[in-house]
């Protein structure tokens, strides 16, 4: 029996392209950049799309694929996917969700402690002499003991929460509704929570529903004394307001893994000194990307063994 | 009243000099190094000292002071101090224990998180412009998931402990007896530990006890894909052979806020890709550092009103 035919978008790993080309037969989509630059023959043969979520995906690759059925996306955030559109033509669309949780947490709580405590500069600060030469590197910020708001309590956002617990912290969060959780605050309004806290850690889905809910009303929220952490999508955050007020010290600092047209990011965040930037690697561990790969083939393999979906989208 | 003769070691923040002024006659500790530069009748009258941790007090010092009848330190280490010898005299120790095993530990977890995650490379790539301009920045390595061990299982160890359990991580440690814990597993030996582990964090006091118990069989234990974490003392690791096998790649890593001469630290270090270096600032909170201040005049006040001192060492 022959191998069902795929499109790979971007690229993968040693150890997941062996696996992926002994099970299917594997076609590259165009460096070019224009889908249509694969023969409509080619086309006609695809029906899964092994996709990253670095570009759009709509109507108009979606429609070159007469027989696309399936689009198997690796990472857990689909808000580069015309998810309506695929659902409209019968197209099935999957995730990778679970898998990458704990360590996008963990970056969560990488950032907040490296900012904090200045981590980063402190390491200059030692490789560069200043501490034999000028002595002790400034006084930096606790962590525990503080009042840390997360916005959006997903599974990532429970993740963040359950680590948090460790560092006597106070738990608050915002979601659109109250959750059971182990006594942690729950805030209907965003801007009361970002009131509330010392650190606002972003932990909602991206897409249109949560595009720049980190408002500018929001950003004055957290104010002078306030750090914002964000490890969901460049896309909630007003970044032009961000920058106002990060230059102005009217917030105190951002710990960022995403921003808006990445990795073309605003460059005034690299010029900045109350920021820690990130590029975008929440994910971006040998274990976590192992894990997705084979999460995406497995639920490449469901399909065409006509078995239930390992973790549909749609 | 007179208000009491004291002497002050190294350089205070002005929300602890403004308190000690108001309470006690400061006198400050020779800039040129060598106690008998304060003339005898100064030195009689001084009868506590307010210590700081970074130079030896030995007995020469103690025996210049002929009424000194209280040492309080800043700082939960005292290895500095010749603890045998002050008893000898009758002169207590005081430390500030607790307030600061917070800050420890959070900088225990951040480094970890910081080497595993690759935080300060991934900031360097998106501040040069490197993420624009060559992509991803390398796979880095999960926390969650992975074995821990901590050796030494005092306050410190217990509260990096604590921490590591929202991280779904497997908890080994080392200590000289068995504790009381919530299902860690406990190793007799340190060689043992080190290699049941994928992190060693090292949370043991300092001094001569455990001089070296960091050995180059212990190093050589947490082998090529293990990392050395030290938030207890520069004195408890054979630096010479940690140095050996991180240019010979057969430890994964270490990072490191504690080092022999600090700050004049063994520059080959510096040098070194596979290491994170922070410069003794576990403590080095404003949160911290005020309620280390606010624990040793405490004691200070205390001694000076004949009540029980708060936090006894001998």
């Amino acid at each position: 029996m022959s191998k069902p035919d795929i499109l790979l978008f971007e690229s993968y790993e040693a150890w997941d392209m062996e696996p992926m080309q002994s099970n299917f037969t594997v076609h590259l989509f165009p460096s070019s950049g224009i889908c249509t630059d694969l023969d409509q023959d080619t086309r006609n043969k695809i029906t899964a799309f092994a996709f990253k979520g670095h570009s759009k995906l709509g109507a108009e690759v979606i429609d070159a694929f007469p027989n696309l059925a399936l689009i198997a996306n690796y990472g857990v955030g689909y808000d580069t996917i015309d998810i309506a559109y695929a659902s409209s033509k019968g197209i099935k669309v999957t995730n990778t969700p679970d898998v990458l949780t704990n360590d996008v947490a963990d970056l969560a709580i990488g950032m907040l402690l490296a900012f904090n405590r200045g981590i980063v500069g402190a390491e200059a600060w030692v490789r560069s002499g200043k501490w034999a030469a000028d002595g002790a590197y400034p006084l930096q910020r606790s962590l525990s003991g503080t009042a840390v708001g997360i916005a959006g309590l997903g599974r990532i956002g429970r993740a963040v929460a359950k680590r948090l617990q460790g560092f006597d912290t106070d738990i608050h969060y915002y979601s659109r509704t109250q959750k059971e959780t182990p006594g942690w605050t729950y805030h209907e309004d965003l801007v009361d929570l970002a009131k509330a806290v010392d650190v606002l850690v972003v932990a909602v889905s991206g897409g249109p529903d949560t595009a720049q809910i980190i408002s500018k009303e929001v950003i004055n929220a957290v104010g002078a004394d306030g750090l914002l952490v964000n490890i969901a999508r460049g896309s909630t955050v007003d970044e032009e307001a961000l920058i106002h007020s990060l230059k102005a010290n009217a917030i105190r600092g951002f710990a960022s893994d995403v921003f808006m047209n990445e990795p073309n990011i605003d460059e005034r965040f690299t010029k900045l000194d109350n920021v820690l930037l990130q590029p975008h690697q929440s994910s971006a561990t040998v274990e976590t990307r192992k894990s997705m790969g084979s999460l995406q083939r497995d639920n490449l393999l469901a399909f065409f063994a006509s078995r239930p979906l390992v973790t549909p989208v749609n």
